[in-house]
């Protein structure tokens, strides 16, 4: 019995894309998909019903914050993630690895894990491959991570081959660590940053290690964008075709079409509720920061396209007021519009799919969202 | 056509307190009746799907605050309050007069109107009788409150005959600028402090001026309990039966009960989400201060005995949480809640009011809030 199975639907004859659904103990969501990120056992500003409203088949949680706060004993104790904070869908939780590398002061890389200091308390914490499956085992996540090495962007070829040797090594501690195969799946992570040849290696080792899902780390941390595109496209190949891809981190509405399109199946982002509690918003002419001061007296909605509960019920008058005023309200609007701009931005992107259309798709929504356009500004 | 009229239903045989019914332009509400105040054209964290949802049948909003952010202009270009927050239940507009008495500082009453600081960016700024009718006519809200003078406490007895008496011309000014009485009713302010003969000159002042309905102003502004409830005692009863009087400004529980019981229809105050944004819930066995350590983990609702939509899903670990990590979702859950136990409330009374027994009611609600105890500590 494996927790995890991924059901291939159909490859877009146009593009090469891939759609299909993911089986896990919470139930199905389809791919490609979106997953918007719940850190610490809640989803920025929004409720459960809100995510459920807008389309969320799944969300993702992190490791290490829940970890620190509330403690993954606490969130065992409560019956784990999903009944702790009120999701009965799919959960995917990270390993802990990216934020011990970049939100943690003084860390040291051993062998045996990571020596690093709480990015709150400053107290001296030690993360390893076990302990990361340890804890995400208590949190009870459809999906877990394995605990893998975060190299910096850019890093030497001699750099990124021992941290790809060390990323094999941690995955296999990961999957003895793991102590509830049947419930929960845990996914392996490629790294080998911009090296074709350590992209190769680092599929073939994981892949040889069977997990039921991979995902491809260590991009969206600064490289230009036709960088990410170039692994996509010499990595995909080397992962099966009979298990999910996740590429982690990403989350613009260019970088999820371009990713699909390289065979890419999940993607996971804070960046739609993060501008949301700056005021920015995603729309289909781009992107529309509604703080400014000319959005003062314009009764019209965020997205004039756009069949949302906030578009549908308030103008971007109102919730400029409200942002400018900090009201917490003001952050749940544009929260519950901007991951239902993706969440739908998905879903259009499977039914092109399903028409054999996507790279048709993309060429009319770059054009409608302004990015076909010289020095065209993304988020 | 008037704006507002007052259906009055019975008159508790224990307690003397009175149920009611109070017909608006933008439909009817119960009364005894607590309002949630939407200071900024948001009830803070909430929507107002959720204020429904908790069965919230009229809210509060400040004209004062509207004025400065985002301005009554912009909200009348949007089609007036209802619309620009949409809310399509009644609203009532506080006058600013007692923010301007106490937000502001240097200001100076004269009896054109009062000169003082806007709070936020120290512009000078000017509010009379008629500016503040302007302002409301503006927003366009169901019931409008007259310009008083709100006098500080302790005030001697000749302050409070001259505020008195300003209040009363004041209360004329303001009747004459009122353009919008078929849309809008407009409430009368009865000041007069602690003092008896001034309390009965201030409500004969204004009920000869016959407004739709009258406020008891001046209290829950640090004066003890005792004084509240004998002011209302001697105040209630120079109000006509016939038009619904607003005790300003209160939300305790206790005070709820103690107002209805002296003859009180409607209630405001900031208290049930103010203290939900410090962690605090109002809950059947008193106050709980959730973001307390020993509640880390604590697996019940905040109030076993509460029915919300909070207490059947979450717990006071998931909560605390939530509240220690400042996330937004937390202080919804406990806005939420606590606003749900103020509404409730008042369903209770104002079925004890039906059943002739409110005194037994509040005794009974004492005992379980744990407000008969000596030193009792309230909110």
């Amino acid at each position: 019995m494996v927790a995890i199975r991924y059901e291939h639907i159909k490859t877009c004859r146009q593009s090469g894309a891939r759609l299909g659904k993911v089986h896990t103990p919470h139930g199905t969501f389809e791919t490609p998909i979106f997953m918007p990120v719940g850190t610490l056992a809640t989803v920025k500003t929004m409720s459960p019903e809100e995510l459920k409203e807008i389309g969320s088949q799944i969300i993702l949680s992190n490791t290490y914050h829940l970890w620190l706060r509330p403690g993954h004993d606490i969130v065992k104790e409560a019956g784990g993630l999903h009944k702790f904070m009120n999701w009965d869908r799919p959960i995917l939780t990270d390993s802990g690895g990216f934020q011990v590398f970049s939100l943690s002061a003084l860390r040291k890389i051993e062998e045996e894990g990571v020596h690093f200091r709480n990015h709150l308390s400053g107290e001296k914490l030690f993360l390893s491959p076990e302990g990361a499956m340890e804890i995400q085992n208590a949190l009870g996540s459809d999906i877990m991570m394995a605990f893998d090495e975060c190299p910096p962007y850019p890093a030497t070829y001699e750099y990124m081959l021992k941290s790809v040797e060390r990323t094999s090594r941690w995955a296999e501690r990961c999957l003895e660590g793991h102590k509830r195969p049947e419930d929960q799946g845990l996914f392996g992570i490629v790294q080998g940053g911009e090296y074709e040849d350590l992209r190769k290696k680092s599929a073939e080792d994981l892949v040889s290690l069977d997990f039921p899902g991979y995902a491809v780390g260590g991009l969206s941390v600064g490289e230009p964008k036709d960088v990410m595109n170039r692994v996509l496209e010499f990595t995909t190949p080397h992962l099966p075709h009979d298990k999910p891809r996740y590429l982690m981190g990403v989350g613009s509405p260019d970088a999820l079409i371009d990713g699909t399109i390289r065979g890419i199946d999940m993607f996971d982002c804070v960046l739609p509720t993060r501008i949301a509690r700056n005021g920015t918003c995603m729309t289909s002419s781009g992107r529309l920061v509604v703080r400014n001061a000319k959005y003062a007296k314009d009764y019209r909605p965020l997205d004039e396209k756009c069949d949302c509960h906030v578009c549908k019920n308030y103008t971007r008058a109102y919730i400029r007021h409200l942002v400018k005023c900090d009201e917490t309200f003001g952050f749940r609007l544009t929260s519950y519009h901007n991951l239902y701009f993706l969440l739908k931005l998905m879903e259009q992107v499977r039914e092109a799919i399903r028409q054999d259309r996507l790279l048709d798709f993309k060429e009319e929504f770059f054009e409608m969202y302004g990015l076909n356009k010289p020095n065209a500004k993304n988020f």
